[in-house]
C-alpha cells in the first residue's frame, strides 16, 4: 500500500496544483481470492466471482474479481494518492470500463492523469477537475479505465461548509 | 431483499427477452451506518463516510455512503433481479452518477429499463443490451444514474464457453 507515496502526498491539493497532463502514480494493491470472494458474496453473486470451480468455463474461465471490486481499490489507491483538499467528491463518471479481469494475485497499481481543468462560473471558490484513471496489473495491463470529473476547492478561497 | 422479485425472475433471460422499454423493478436493499463505515474503511477511507461527528461541516454535512457503496449495492439488486443467461456482464459504462448521497436508514431499489438492443456483429451468437439503471431511495430520489451495456446471449445459440 505504499506508504512513501501515501506520505509524499500528504500535502493538501487545490485546484492550482492539478494542471493539466500532471500524473500521478499510486500505491500498489494486492488482490486475493479471499478478498474477491467476500466482495463477490456481498454485493455480486455470481459463480464466476464467487468460487474457482464454478468459475470454468464461464464467460472469464476462471476466478474473476466483480468489476465493482476493482472500481472500489482504485477508489482506496486514488483516496491515497491525491489528497484533495474538503476530500475527493466526484461530480460524475463518463467512462469506466474493464478491459481485462483482475485475477487473484494480481498487483494493481494507478496511472492518475489530468486531463481539463476549469472553475465553476457558479462557485467560483471551486474547481471541476476531469481525470482519467487507469488500472493497472503487474504486467501492466490495464483492468480498468475511469474518467471522472472531481470537484477542487481553490487555494485561498473561503471555505464553504455543507454547501 | 425481496424473495418474491427474486424468485419472480429465476427464468434465465436472454437477449430476446430483453425489448426495448421494457422495465424491472428490483427488491429493496437497506442501507445501515454499519455498512456504509464498513464499506468505507475497506475502499473509501475519508472522513464523511466513516463518521458521523467527523463528517459534520463537510461537503454531505452528515455521514454519507460512498458513491462506490451505493454502485455495489446497486449491482446486487442488479443480480437478484435480471436473472441473465450465462451471468450478468457488463461491456462498458458511460454514466455513473450520485446526485444525491445516500444516508444510513436509506432503502433503496432499483427501476431499470432497457435503453437499446443489437446483436453483435463479430459474435451473432450474443447481443449487446443497453440498460438504464436508477437506484431510488424510499422518498423515490435518485440516488444514482447508471447506464451500461451488458452482453446477453440469444436464445437458442449454440453456448460458447470461455470466450
Amino acid at each position: 500500500m505504499s506508504a512513501a507515496t501515501a506520505t509524499a502526498q500528504r500535502e493538501p491539493l487545490y485546484f492550482e496544483d492539478l494542471a493539466v497532463g500532471r500524473r500521478f502514480r499510486s500505491g500498489d494493491a494486492m488482490m486475493t481470492a479471499e478478498a474477491m470472494k467476500r466482495y463477490a458474496a456481498e454485493f455480486d453473486p455470481q459463480p464466476f466471482h464467487l468460487d474457482e470451480q464454478a468459475a470454468m468455463g464461464t464467460f472469464f474461465d476462471g476466478l474473476a474479481a466483480s468489476g465493482w471490486h476493482t472500481a472500489g481499490v482504485t477508489m482506496r489507491l486514488t483516496v491515497e494518492t491525491l489528497s484533495i483538499a474538503g476530500g475527493l467528491i466526484g461530480a460524475g463518471t463518463e467512462e469506466l470500463r474493464w478491459p481485462k479481469p483482475t485475477r487473484a494475485g494480481d498487483r494493481l497499481h494507478l496511472d492518475i492523469e489530468v486531463l481539463e481543468a476549469r472553475t465553476s462560473r457558479s462557485r467560483p471558490e471551486i474547481g471541476l477537475v476531469k481525470v482519467r484513471t487507469t488500472t493497472l496489473n503487474q504486467a501492466d495491463e490495464a483492468v480498468q479505465h475511469l474518467v471522472v470529473t472531481i470537484v477542487v476547492p481553490r487555494r485561498g478561497a473561503k471555505e464553504t461548509h455543507g454547501g
